[in-house]
């Protein structure tokens, strides 16, 4: 009975969400942040009405200005009409878990605007977290009708990384005169470019830099089978100074242009997110009942610690414990 | 009697690990990447003796110079007839798997020296599979009796972050002059600092870097249950020019006070990382174990894709065939 209830309660979230109610939606996100049922059961409902959204990734170097580049964007797509989610993941802290403050409130411009929604993500620190997290908040965005999910992301990080990867066009942010073992990350990165902003083009060495890229570009060798969605032509260089919104509307256009070239590919994408998301629920669930069963076995624990068996075997004993003999 | 004989194979191999075969051990941990039965069978008999290295976590901005401190302290332990093992992660490519070549070839000068032992580990792309192989990784060099293991890893992401949180002492290198995102990040990481290494301190702006970072300390809030192992006593801020060995005695002297000082929560540490080794391996068993269930399901992802299912309810009809009933 409580259950039906916990469903009724569900539905009529899922309705006001779906309706557009800002609030709820932000409530919502908090709660599965706690992971609580309700909210699980509010996604459940949401989960058909998902797949609509454009979703852009934008990511690059710590200090190239991402969140400048994004705040344009999302004036840029305000007056064009559109209505845009932004879901911000932090690199700070996994201790504290706090925000990069000067970001956060430099995005505050739009906290006024029903058409703007910014959610930050704080790492959590359990394993597959941030990825899951990532995949249902775009998916609650998602269901709200917002037309166009920034995913924003600092491009360090494997995980970080994972959660950009799945965008429908990934824009890397540069800018000129960064030191050289930062450009061999930005080399890392440049694999899953789709469209690439210099950004601070304003600077000195924006040339070089701009160069520097098309040499990289030219080197880039990219595996079918780890990008299937790598752009068939050419990834545009779109120089932008967004502190001043200079070349917001040249970079949304590539943004277009990518959109439209690879538009084939955009079922397969929905489908691979879609994928993704299953497997991190699967993961996600896979970690509490892992976790629940270390605070069961404190003594196997223990023994491991104390070295007197080792972690791998206990694991397939535990493993064997939980599973259905399905070879473990 | 194939199993028995693999068995045979593996104390063949653990053997001539523990006495110390470089050859060996850098194809274990080869094999360890590829997940193959008989490396998982000779850490099985490693373990036991684990437990004994110093691991020294080394992390900080890209650019810092981190690679270059390593280097410096690699010599340093060796004219103290130290062996020093290195777990070097890189932050590049997730695609491609690429290193940064400049890292690398900058620590060939030890290639010859038997009592340093360099391994470089691209990030693979699956959850959780980052820490699972560094645990083991260093699992290995442990076992292989080097007194110092070196954690190598760029200080972003979630994933890294985690990685280095496990380490004895945790250095965190930073350098004079970066921009203020970059800062932002550093006070993310600067949390988990037990000496601080300010690098390239011949650079101009040098004293303001110790300074912001003393006032950085001074506002640095850790709760106890986040880092059970902060220092008591104060952070070390340590001038170093790594290129040229300057201030790199000296960090060594930092990093030995902190061991010394927190000794008697080393044991804590060792506990906690077992524990994180007990954790990765289930958590990686785990994962083989849903991508083997989402390639018995195509039809089931194929209907998530369609939208027809959501994978919240998929995840947990496929979660309760595979458990035995705790509770999925």
């Amino acid at each position: 009975m409580a259950e039906s209830s916990l469903m009724d309660r569900a539905a009529q979230i899922a309705q006001s969400v779906l309706a557009g109610d800002l609030r709820l939606g932000a409530r919502l996100i908090r709660d599965l942040d706690d992971q609580t049922k309700l909210a699980e059961l509010v996604l459940t409902q949401l989960w058909p009405h998902t797949g609509r959204a454009f979703l852009i990734g934008v990511t690059g170097n710590p200090g190239a200005g991402k969140s400048t580049v994004v705040d344009s964007l999302i004036a840029y797509y305000r007056k064009a009409g559109k209505r845009v989610g932004v879901v911000a993941i932090d690199p700070s802290s996994p201790f504290s878990g706090g925000a990069i403050l000067g970001d956060r409130i430099r995005m505050q411009r739009h906290a006024l605007d029903e058409g703007v929604f910014i959610r930050s993500l704080a790492s959590r620190g359990h394993l597959g977290g941030l990825s899951r997290s990532t995949g249902e908040i775009v998916a609650v965005l998602d269901a709200m009708g917002f037309d166009i999910v920034i995913i924003e992301t600092v491009g360090v990080g494997q995980g970080e990384v994972d959660v950009v990867a799945l965008a429908d066009t990934k824009v890397v942010v540069t800018v000129p005169g960064l030191g050289d073992e930062v450009q061999a990350i930005k080399a890392g990165i440049l694999e899953i470019a789709d469209v690439l902003a210099v950004n601070k083009a304003d600077r000195e060495g924006a040339d070089r830099t701009v160069r520097d890229l098309l040499t990289m570009l030219e080197l880039r060798h990219i595996e079918p089978s780890q990008n299937p969605d790598a752009p068939s032509s050419e990834v545009e260089i779109i120089r932008t100074v967004a502190v001043r919104g200079e070349g917001i509307a040249e970079l949304a256009a590539a943004i277009a242009r990518h959109q439209e070239q690879t538009a084939h590919l955009a079922a397969g994408r929905r489908a691979r997110r879609a994928r993704r998301e299953l497997r991190d629920a699967l993961l996600g669930r896979c970690a509490q009942l892992v976790d629940g069963l270390l605070s069961q076995h404190a003594d196997l624990v223990d023994r491991v610690q104390r070295r007197q068996v080792d972690p791998y075997s206990v694991s397939e004993q535990l493993l064997t414990e939980l599973f259905r003999g399905t070879g473990a």
